[in-house]
């Protein structure tokens, strides 16, 4: 399916969505960074650590999850007025090869944004050099919490 | 549903579990335990500590998804024998609640063992003292991986 | 997980649920019925013919499909207001086994309330007799629509 | 994600999917007919009738998730050799508008092909004229079935 532009209803999305970002202390445990936010859009990368991995040597699916869960989160907030916050409310993700790669990068875009409900598409990709191999892909439902500021 | 009894292919399934679970790195790093395993069953438990956090100060989605998907990984692995391994498939999961409490608990049940597929049940408490919240639940598919013996 | 009992919000609920079901012309052409309405909790029974099958003779996985979505909605609007209305946003099924059985039972139960988003938890079971063999789990998500009458 | 071009396994898999189509009673009986199947890639096309509906007059959340599934079906079908059938293991669905229109198709494509499983995409959208609005987007696990020769 082919997606529509969408226009910010804050200005400042941008600064405002690096600001929570930078407030949730678990993305800076496993040293993920929201690198792209374009409205409707975000992308989080990841270097690939020792620390990360499950017991094949393969990146967690947890920690694939985590990712492809903040970069919906994003691409969602992105669209959102200064006065509102995003709240998952349920995905569903496929794990579709073993996640490796030097670092992992979800991308995240809003299919189907609402003044309630906002529907966003995840991929997690793994990335070595330019080579990017699709290793998740998910559906998820975030909800807007309005009178909510975030953590800005 | 009632669920019914599980015999375990492997008597010493719940020696193995343990030890894979020693072997994802990623356990360690968040600071997660295996502490139950059962035929078709198994808990993992997480001490809440500031580094697993969201913005708004609750634990992060992401790890409870990371101990769903852990917890339902062994209770699938507890069944096999001694020589497949569980790869998660696919899951699902509603986040009911924000994840808070001194700890949080994942417990996974199978709720349809099979040659290839076994799909199992998950959900995650905030737990303080005695007194349980259920935060996520979830519901997965895992793939039995023949020839395969796991990290041990 | 044990579920809480819910106190319905219109006295009405269980009228209003035939009602709406009533409207539904989909339940008519497959031969569809409500069964049971709880506060929290609905039963959809269909008898099954040869015009609900798939390539083996077994019970589709749409037909199955449409009994577990219909009973979720009405377990989430046996607690709604009298003038809120029920709207599916999501569902993840698990096709657990052929659907077969003199008859498919739907039971859909609410397991987290909520101003505006109900989650519930729906099966569908193959009947024969007084025999029952789960076939179908889900998770669904709905969203309570206010100043929204239904077809009643 | 840009998707690859697939080589089917057998070349009469046109033939044997429309074949195993019109040997599932249920498509008959809500009317739904398969109109584009290519490798990895099938359509199922609905004219909307009075009997599909719901209590608000739109077409029933069940009959769009019967042509995502059917089309998901078929998409993954074409890719199998001979003695190889199709069975759905589980899907998630949102629904992201009502369905209306003179008539619903069904679009899945493969997003991943494998040996034992195969993960789709499948959209449904609501067409009038040549207008077309995405009401349902989904994600669908199928498993391959050896040594089975479905219907045909």
């Amino acid at each position: 399916m082919s997606l529509p532009s969408y226009q910010p209803a804050n200005p400042d999305f941008a600064e405002r969505c690096r600001k929570s970002f930078a407030a949730q202390s678990f993305m800076g445990h496993i040293g993920a960074s929201i690198d792209v936010v374009e409205p409707g859009y975000c992308e989080v990368h990841l270097p690939v650590r020792g620390n990360l991995k499950q017991q094949h040597g393969y990146v967690h699916g947890g920690v694939m999850a985590t990712i492809a869960d903040s970069a919906a989160g994003f691409a969602a907030f992105s669209l959102f007025d200064a006065n509102s916050a995003p709240l998952t409310v349920e995905y569903k993700l496929n794990i579709l090869r073993p996640g490796e790669g030097e670092r992992m990068v979800a991308k995240a875009r809003v299919i189907k944004p609402g003044r309630t409900l906002t529907i966003v598409q995840a991929d997690v990709y793994g990335v070595t050099d330019d080579a990017e191999t699709l290793c998740v892909t998910s559906l998820q439902t975030l909800m807007r919490l309005e009178g909510k500021k975030d953590a800005t």
